[in-house]
Order: C-alpha cells, then sequence, then structure tokens
C-alpha cells in the first residue's frame, strides 16, 4: 500500500490484524510511521505530546504551514528533547513517502482535499476536523458550505470508539468527533438507546477557549476571555448538526437545542444536559453502568458530587453524573472531558489503538493534571 | 424614631416624603447615617465602595466580628482614604446610636435575632442575607432551618426594584434578592407575567466565587477553582424557593430546575434559561421592552450579540438577551449581572435610593471595569 | 485658536487660568470639548470609561480605524448609554472642528504625524504613546525608528503630575508616560533626588496583558498566558530609555536594568526594585513621606504589607512600599499600579484636570474594583 | 532492615546496587513498597499522580490525617482507578510494616519527629518538608523554630540530584529542597562554582499558589488571588537560609536577597536573578554547558526566549536562560520550574530512582501540559 517504504516482512506492524502484542516495543525500526499535519495548533501539538510517548509509532512527519522549515521545539519549547523533528508542507507525496497513518488536524474545509489525496496514496486517516463527521453532504453544506470530497463521505467511520469500535478497528478515514458532540453524546446516547429522547433535550455546554485554535483573534485575547463569561451561536453551533445525527442515530425522536459558552480556562468541555422524562424517573445507574461497563476512559460520578474540569484535564476521559428532578421530572447529565483529550486528540489516539489493535489505553495512561 | 440621635430639625433627611432634591449634598452633617454590619465580607466591602461615594449618606457605623477593633483599611487597603471607619461589634444599640439606615450583610441565620432587635429600635433595614426572601416561615426551615423572627416576615418586602418599587418605597424591612435569583426573576417574570412559564423552566447559572462569600474553605482556594468549572447543589440549591416564589407570584404555573456552576471568575452571574413554549414563538422583543421601557439598569441585547458578564463587572446592571429555536420549540433567555452589584450590594443600594427618594441611579452610575 | 468653534465668551471654560470652579458642571453646552483618537484600544476605551463621566468635558470626537463608522457601543457593549457616539477617521481637520482637547491614543510611529496636524491647528494634545516621551530624536530612533515630528520634541512635557505638575498645567502637548516608567519613576526618582541612586538599580516588573494593547497576537491568546509566566525584553524593552532619562534627570548617577514580566491578569504593574546602598540604610520613610506629602494618588504603603495588584485596580492610585535588607544593604522598593489608570488613561485624565485647572481627583474618584 | 516485611531473595529489588534494570517491571509482587505520608495535600497528591504510575514501586500505605479512613480518590476524584488505596493515620509501625521507603510530606515541625520513628525503624525516607534542609540546627530554630530531631541533620541528605547526586544514592534520609531554593540554586549553583558570587544577588521569585499548600486561608481564596500579583515575605522568607547555605557551600562569598511574589497561577515557580559581574560578561553559555552537559532535566534556553512556567508545568524540568547587560555589568539569569514537580513531588522521584538505581527520569517523562 505505502508505496514509500518497504513493508514491514517480520509482521510487527500488522494493523488491525488482532493480535494484543505491540509492536515497535523493541525496536524504533518496527514502530509504524505516523504522520501529523497541522502540528502546530493546539489540537496538532496535543497529539504530539500524546505520540511522542506512544511505544508502536513513530513521528515521521510533521506539517504545518505557518511555521514551515523550523522546528516543532522552537514554536513550542517545552517539546525539546521530546519532539526533533522538523516542520514541513502537506505535500501528500511526502505525507506518503513517510507514513503509514495520517493525523490530520487541518482546517474545516481545507481538509476534505487534502485527505482525498491522502486516501488516494493507500494512507489510513484519522481526521479532527468536521470535514467528514456528517454522513450527508447537503447538511454539511448548509453549516460549512459546499463538500470538497463528497465521495469520501460514505467510508468515514465516526470516530466515538464507545459507539463505533467495531467500524473503527477496520476504518480508512476515521472522523473524530467535534469535542462538543463527544461531551454530549457521552451523555446522551444510553438515554437515546433507552427510548427516552423523545422530548427536545437541552445541552448547556461550557468550554475552555482552546476548542476555538489557535489563530489570533480579538475576542481570544486573554482581556477579553478573563474575567467572562458568554454564551455564542445559541442554536446555531455548527456541532448542533453532528450532535442530532447521532442522538437520531441512537434513537432519538426530538432534536437537541444546543447552547455552547466560552469560559476562561484553557481546557475542557463541561454538558449539562436536561431531559425531559413524562414517564417519570429513568433507572439512570442502570443505564449508564450496562453501557458504559467495560469502557477504560468512562468514569461514572452517579448522582454524587457532579463531575469537574480539572478532574479530567490533560487525560482521555470522559466523567459522568446525573441527578433526577422530580417536581420537573427531568434528569439532568453532566459530562466532563478535555477538549484537547477525549474531545479531539486523545480520542484520535484511542482511535489509532484501536486500528493497531493495541490495547485502548496505550500512551492514554497519565492522570489528570491536578491541581 | 431614631432615639439615639437628635432629630434633624432642618428636614433636609425627609425620608421617603416624594422630595427629587439630594440631601445632604451640601454639608456633611446633613447626610442620612447608615450602618453596614457584617462590613468585611465580599459583599459587605462592595456597600462600602458604592456607599462611600454615595452623596447622600454618611457611613457611621460598620460592624465585623473577625476584625472587630480595626481600621477597614487595614483589612482592605483600597480603602485608604475613602473608609476611615473602625470595625465594631454589632451591637444594636450602638448601632441604633449611630445610624438610621442598616445594611445588613451577615449569614443568614445569624441575621434574623439582629434584624429584630434593629426593628425595634425603628430603624430601616435593608438586608442581603436569605432571612426575609422567603414569605413562608415553612417553607424557610425547609431550606435553611427554624426562622427566628417569623413575626417580621409579613412586612419584609423583596427588594428587587424591578418587581416591587412601590412597595420598597416605604418599605422599613427590605430583602434585598439573591444573586442567583435576581438573573433569573429579571430574566423570566416577563415571560411568567405574560402567560408563557406553564412547562418547567430549566436554569443553567454560571457563577463567579465572590457568591460563596469570603469564609476560608479549601473548594475555595484558587488552585481549586482555577481552570475548573463544575456543578453543584443541582436541583437543590437553596436559592431555588426563592426562584420558584416569585415566578409563581407572576403567573408561572410550572416549577424552575435551577442548576448553579462555579465559574473562575470573581464577579459575575450568567443564567442561560431554556423555556419550552408550545404556542409557538412569544415576541421576546415585545415582552422585554415594555416590560422594561424605564428600567436605569436594565440593558436589552435583544437577539444579536448574547449578554456577557464582562459588561456587567462592578455595575447595577442586568443585560438580557434571548434567541427563539424553532426547531425545538424553546426560546433562551439569557441574562448577566455582577453578583456582587446587582446581584446584592448594587441593589441594595438601589433600594436605598427608593427608600430615600433619591435617583435610583445615585452612586450606581459608574460604567463596568472593561477590559 | 480652535478655528472650528465659538470661543466661550462667558469664560466658563478658562483653561489653566488658576480658577478652582469646575467649568461645564451646570449646563452641557459650557463643557469642554475633548476628542479622543484611537478610541477602541485598551487605552483609548479606558479614557471613554473615564471622560464619559467627567463633569467637566464632553467627547465629541472618537476616531478608531478598525471600527470606523460604528457605534462604540457596539464594540463595548458595556459603553451602552455611556458613550452613543459614532467612531470616525482620525482627520485633523474634523477634529479641530469638533474639539479643543485631543487625547491620543494611537500606536508610537503614526502618532508623531498627527499631533504635528493637530498642534498646527492649535489644539492641546494629551498623548499616551511613545513619541514624545524621549526629549533626545536620537534616543527616538535608536529604539522606535526615525522620528517624524522632532519640532514638537523640546515643547512636550512629560506627563507624570508628580515630577512636573507645573509645566503640565500650561503644556500644550502632553506625553504621558509609558505604564511601566510610571510604576518605577514613582519609586525611584524620590531616591535619585536624595542622592541614593549611584549604582545600578535593578527592576523586576510584572505587567497584565493589556499593556500590550488589543491586537491581536498568538502570544496574547488567553490560553498562552493563562497559567503563564514569562519574562520579555530583558534589558532591551523600549521603556527602558524613558525610565533612565527621567531617573537620569533626577539625579541618578548609574543606569537601570529593566526586566518586564507578562502575568495572567488584565490589568497592573507591579515593579519590584532593588536599590544598593552602600553608605547603609536610607530613611525611606521620610525621603517617601516627604515627596508626596500632597499627592491625592500615592498611597504609601511603609515597610508593612507590600502593595499587590489589586488595591489599584481599576484607580488612578500609586501604592508604595519598601523594605531594608541590612544583611545585603540593598533596599527594596515595591510600586503597583493599574497600567490603564496611571499608567496610561487615569494619568492622562489627572493631566487633563491640571490643563483645566481642576481639582486633580476629577472623574478619578472611584474605588478599586475589589474584589 | 524492614521488620514488617520478608527480604526479597530474588535480589530483584536491590537497592542502590548498581544494577541498571529496572526492577518489578515484570510482576507486581517484586515492586518496591512505598509509603506517602501526608497524601493529600498538594505536593502529596502529586506524589499519588507520579508514583502511580511508576514501575517499580508499590503504593502501599498513605496517610491523611484530615482525610483518615477515606479513598483517596473520594478526596480527588481524578484518582479513580488509579490510586485505591484508603487512607491512615501515619502510625510508624503501621507504615514500616507495609513499606521500606517513605515520601513524608508533612508539614515543617510536625514532620521531624515522624521522620525519627521512620528511621529508628530502618526505613529510607524522602522529605519534602524544610525540617531536615538546614545543616544547622541553630539556624532552623532561628527561622522555624527548635528543632525535634537535630541528632538526624548530620545524616540528612540535601536532595538536589544536579548537586548531590551520589550521596543521594546511598542516602538514608534525603532531604528534597524547597521549590524555591530549586529553582534558584539550579540557576546560581554554576555561577557561584565559577566564583561569581562574591556581591549579593538579587532572586526576584514568582510563585504558583499551591507552594502554599492546601489548607484554608483567606488570603488563598479564589477572589484573593485572581487577577492580583504581591511580593511578600521580602528579605525574609524561611527558604532564604536554605538559598544561602547551599550557595556558601558552593563559593558563594556574599549574600543573597530573596524576594517571592504570589501568582495568579496554580503552578509554577519563575526565578529572575541579578548577578553582579564586576569583571566583565561571564561566559555563562560556557559555565551552564559544562555544568549540565549529562542533566536529563535541564534545559537551556541561553540567551533568547526566555523560560516560562508553561513549558514546565507538570514536568520535573528546570529551563534556564540568561542576559547579559553590558550598560549595568549584571547577568541575569531567569528559571522556570513546576513548584510541584522539581519542585517538591517530581524531585523526590528522581531522588527514588538515585536510591533504586534506576534511570533518573523513570515515571518522569511525560511532557509539560501545553496549553
Amino acid at each position: 500500500m505505502n508505496q514509500g517504504r518497504a513493508p514491514d516482512s517480520s509482521g510487527a506492524l500488522r494493523l488491525g490484524d488482532g493480535s494484543r502484542t505491540v509492536p515497535g516495543m523493541e525496536t524504533r525500526g518496527a514502530r509504524v510511521p505516523v504522520a501529523v499535519l497541522g502540528a502546530t495548533g493546539y489540537a496538532g501539538v496535543e497529539l504530539l505530546r500524546l505520540l511522542a510517548r506512544h511505544p508502536a509509532v513513530e513521528l515521521t512527519y510533521l506539517s504545518s504551514e505557518q511555521y514551515r522549515d523550523r522546528q516543532a521545539a522552537d514554536v513550542y519549547p517545552f517539546l525539546r528533547g521530546i519532539v526533533e523533528t522538523t516542520l514541513r508542507a502537506p505535500d501528500p507525496d511526502a505525507v506518503a513517502g513517510a507514513a503509514e497513518i495520517v493525523f490530520c488536524a487541518l482546517p474545516h474545509g481545507a481538509t476534505a482535499p487534502v485527505v482525498r489525496e491522502l486516501r488516494r496514496r493507500g494512507l489510513r486517516v484519522i481526521d479532527i476536523s468536521a470535514d467528514f463527521r456528517l454522513r450527508d453532504a447537503a447538511v454539511y453544506a448548509r453549516w460549512y458550505g459546499e463538500h470538497a470530497a463528497p465521495e469520501l463521505l460514505a467510508d468515514a467511520v465516526y470516530g466515538l470508539p464507545e459507539l463505533y469500535r467495531d467500524r473503527i478497528r477496520s476504518g480508512q478515514l476515521i472522523a473524530a468527533p467535534g469535542c462538543y458532540p463527544t461531551g454530549a453524546l457521552l451523555g446522551l446516547v444510553p438515554l437515546a438507546r433507552a427510548g427516552l429522547l423523545s422530548e427536545p433535550v437541552m445541552i448547556d455546554a461550557k468550554s475552555g477557549t482552546t476548542g476555538a485554535g489557535r489563530s489570533a483573534k480579538v475576542e481570544q485575547l486573554f482581556a477579553e476571555v478573563n474575567e467572562n463569561c458568554r454564551p455564542y451561536g445559541i442554536g446555531v453551533h455548527r456541532h448542533r448538526p453532528e450532535i442530532e445525527q447521532e442522538l437520531r442515530a441512537a434513537g432519538a425522536t426530538a432534536g437537541a437545542l444546543f447552547v455552547p459558552h466560552l469560559l476562561p480556562v484553557s481546557r475542557g468541555v463541561l454538558s449539562t444536559m436536561y431531559v425531559r422524562a413524562e414517564r417519570g424517573r429513568p433507572a439512570l445507574e442502570t443505564i449508564f453502568a450496562s453501557a458504559y461497563a467495560e469502557e477504560p476512559f468512562i468514569v461514572l460520578r452517579g448522582d454524587g458530587d457532579p463531575p469537574e474540569l480539572k478532574e479530567v484535564r490533560g487525560t482521555n476521559r470522559c466523567a459522568i453524573g446525573w441527578r433526577w428532578d422530580e417536581s420537573t421530572q427531568h434528569a439532568v447529565i453532566v459530562t466532563a472531558i478535555d477538549n484537547l483529550g477525549k474531545g479531539a486528540a486523545g480520542q484520535a489516539v484511542q482511535c489509532l489503538n484501536l486500528l493497531l489493535d493495541l490495547p485502548e489505553t496505550t500512551a492514554l495512561e497519565a492522570p489528570a493534571l491536578v491541581p
């Protein structure tokens, strides 16, 4: 498949073949070569942070339009001694010559044409842009503009392992979910599957600033965000159709009103969700316990102290809590994720582990940074 | 009335008599003497900040259990040259000997017995604790414990000028609302009055830390709050009965599910509220415009950029915005206040201005501190 | 002088004539018309915040290249009902037609040509850029590039009232100092005048982010500044020559090593300064007490609890503390200012008050926003 | 030695015997049992965070007076699934029965008696309190009060591996340095050794709040620290004698004036240090390069962009930068550490690795959490 690199006859790199050994642990040469495109954005650098310590991969190609030909550690000094790779242009041939799996952390719209080229060259792609998350090109067009590679949509797998683990394992193009959808869906899909989403659900989400990326905008300046909190895109945020698509796929028969807010924190998405349950108190404990019995990254907090951002900071975890309010007959579901972890790069690495048939927690074991 | 102080024969202090002159502008002696009890808590010091520059009052008595016999400016250096008063015990006789109007910023439970003594001595009281907000002693008992002065409840006026302006003017005991109820009610009461609250409303509120007061608690340490966000008291916060009491009084026929969150900011309450409107889009613009046509502190943001915390920081304003979501048939109402301003001390000063028959904006004109 | 506006024959506006009455208090028409150029930068909007409530002036002309033809309150919602002026281009003729005094909050380099035009039209200018602070055009050229209007340097008055009060009163072009120089000089000039600066002084300054202005730069994004602190421009920051110029003028015979740091706060400059005193402990208490006996904005904290940023936030104050270290024979001087207050707009308004022969505290009385 | 535990005859745990294999990697049983006393303070929980993933140790005993008999994960939810140990009292016999090496994260003063008991039972101790850092009991008494176990001082090794690596390897009682001394000494000791500290050095340090521990104090509340910065303990902070002790041991002939500041960040110590060099520019590049040629945790930033807190957040690194100022003949040295990492728990784990003869980076490889 990958023309630019001799196949590894030892079989150590057998991708997705069901073996449970960790390939490449012994010698550097046997690691799977991976590329990160858009390596200096916030999601990109989180990928570097995680992949640099992944025992089964080797970072062979990093791209950054903005910092081309510079060292990643010049842009991010913390990478000194950790990532020593030069940043290059995202040239498909060069990428194909250096890598077998490509993490794509480019802006939406710009992503689809690049992915088309990468797929033509037989590379597996884990994309964290929005370009392949919506299954319907017409829906995509309504929220983002004309799709540049609609023929790929049918093959794309929505990269939320808790929902689509098996399809991810054999996927060639993984569309890692947005941060908001991840936080919302992990809290709501079990209810949708239990037939509890027959009324509109209210999703009040609060996000750290890195969700907006690293581009220089006045509204993201420290003095604008600090000591502030504001909603934005009420009901019209681009993550809404993605949330509704997956809730419907899980059985929801009503829509979701999604209202994001900007928090003065760097990382994290807290989602507080209001579910009307007209048939009375749902068996939330049972629903969540059975949905997530085996999940390595789901922490069920139950109806005690609710989830909070800091317990997941720097991790791939999703903490889930709930509370039933008898007087209004509503369930409140709360989830907390790190928008760069489970909401972006962590989830992408979890998908990688599925692709490589590795334990899902590989390179994702670090505890949260607390305090 | 006030036994401990010679009556002002000049009449310059005629309280609530309808005159529009500002008493005490000419000579210091003619200012209304006021006391602040609990002057070193966060709401207390905000009262000092505002009252120190109020042209019609003189701060004659400050109490603080914790810092008794010290100078206010020792505890808060910014008060140097602004408030030079010694902090004393909250002794009712001493207070009555020094003041005509008393701001009470003491903890709930501890407040009622003090207010009873102050009322017996004929003093007018503006209380910012929870002790006189709930009209029903039984409801109070359920949320706070036995009420220590239930006989006063009938005379207490709920100190939200936008709802009870006329009663405040002649009130003897004003119960200034909690910060969360202020933010919620200003956004919801016009809808309740329009008959739109026949379904439960969801109130997702986000607050700065000063709402919890200035007592030393681990969960309020910088390193606990910073880079964090968490809900608490889901459905069971003590401000819920206060919100529901006033919504019902305004015509709501369903309850309110109230979920507060702690933000890493010092000041501010942002309330995002979800109102189901089964009869279709309400005339929100008209409803709010007519409800608040003459209000000096209400800023209607309409359905453009939503309100944000920073635009009200340090002020007595409440910014209100709204958005209609057709697909789920819900209205989203957003309000922003400063929890220490319109949510506590600012509102109390606004009530004072009503008591003194002054322009309501007196001493409350300062623009927000932006950036 | 001002061609575009009839002279006020009533004399109510007699500028700088020694009268102590506040002109324009009675009728709006008699207020001095002022312009603010660069009104939407952080220093510009702080000028609006202060001037909107100044009893002797009227904001008649606001410029903003970026937001031309929009309302100031569209850019800064907190200005609703406070500043209702449309933003225009900084056209000298239009400015001269509308204003008598101009606050210039434009970038350095761009300022000098504009000021030349304004001065030609007889307008008094209070400039908060760097363009007229350095007396020597050659020094300016070394740090900023060729000066565009060097002929004006001789007339410019360094706008630090504590040092140059009398010259400011009659000045036509006031160069308000930079934020760092203000914090450093107020702490060091009394020592220089006492002959104590014969050895190099170390100035370790820590600043909030608004000191860098409101332009969109990656390094000023929330997620870059938050949870961070870093020095920058060690020894080579442009405020160094300004500090050294004024220290020498006050008698210092050695240089100053200036090291600024970026803090994750919006406002404030804290300067910690290390002064070697080889002749033993200087009489710091006496030196500062006599230097600042009558100063309305200087708060002497002595050798007790040191100054802190929050006590000056939103004010025009400078808090000064000191400590003598016997074992190393060094004095430590600490000052705290708000970089947008005493460090920029507040100081400019203080200069305005001198120009107008008003009490210096006019429109600058608001206590700090604490907490 | 350890009475409560059978010796490991396999030799897999041979402590400090020079072997470079990682003991305990294969089977859980062969890991070295370690205790953490004071496990719920900020330094304590950082030890848990690091040790939970250390391949050669097993957390067998955790103590917490405050949360005794509770689960660590009840106090810190992020520990769910990571540390499942019950918190107990710090009983020496129980500790000795369960562990071979003890991390002591108790308050100063309370530590010495506990350590005496632990040492009597033959346990090796890595202490992060101040009790064994000062070699002279009289100096300790002056700053902390009477020492409770002065007989142990002679055996204590100052736990800064870059200075005392060999003695740490065979040490029985390691006194891990304070956070401020770590940041100061790593930047200054190479200069002291080069004979460059013959004049007093100024140390201007800025620290995050976790350096003050997790006890509930008003001055550490979010609303007190947020948007603030202040110096404290100018010249009289308890870390000063520790800094001066080690600088003198390295050849300094003059003192150090140490001025700490509190920053509104959770983690990090940035130290800006001013060194007078009367003989002209020192060869800083050479001095640092040779001092730290082999050090795994020292990052030399040279005279380019200075170190910043975020590049070391969550790590055991120390970034060091420098700049020469010709006009004042001073060198500016800047260091950045994480006060909980290299400033406390990370350094303690580095010492553990020396004790166990493991690669020093074991369990300390995680990159900084950026952004």
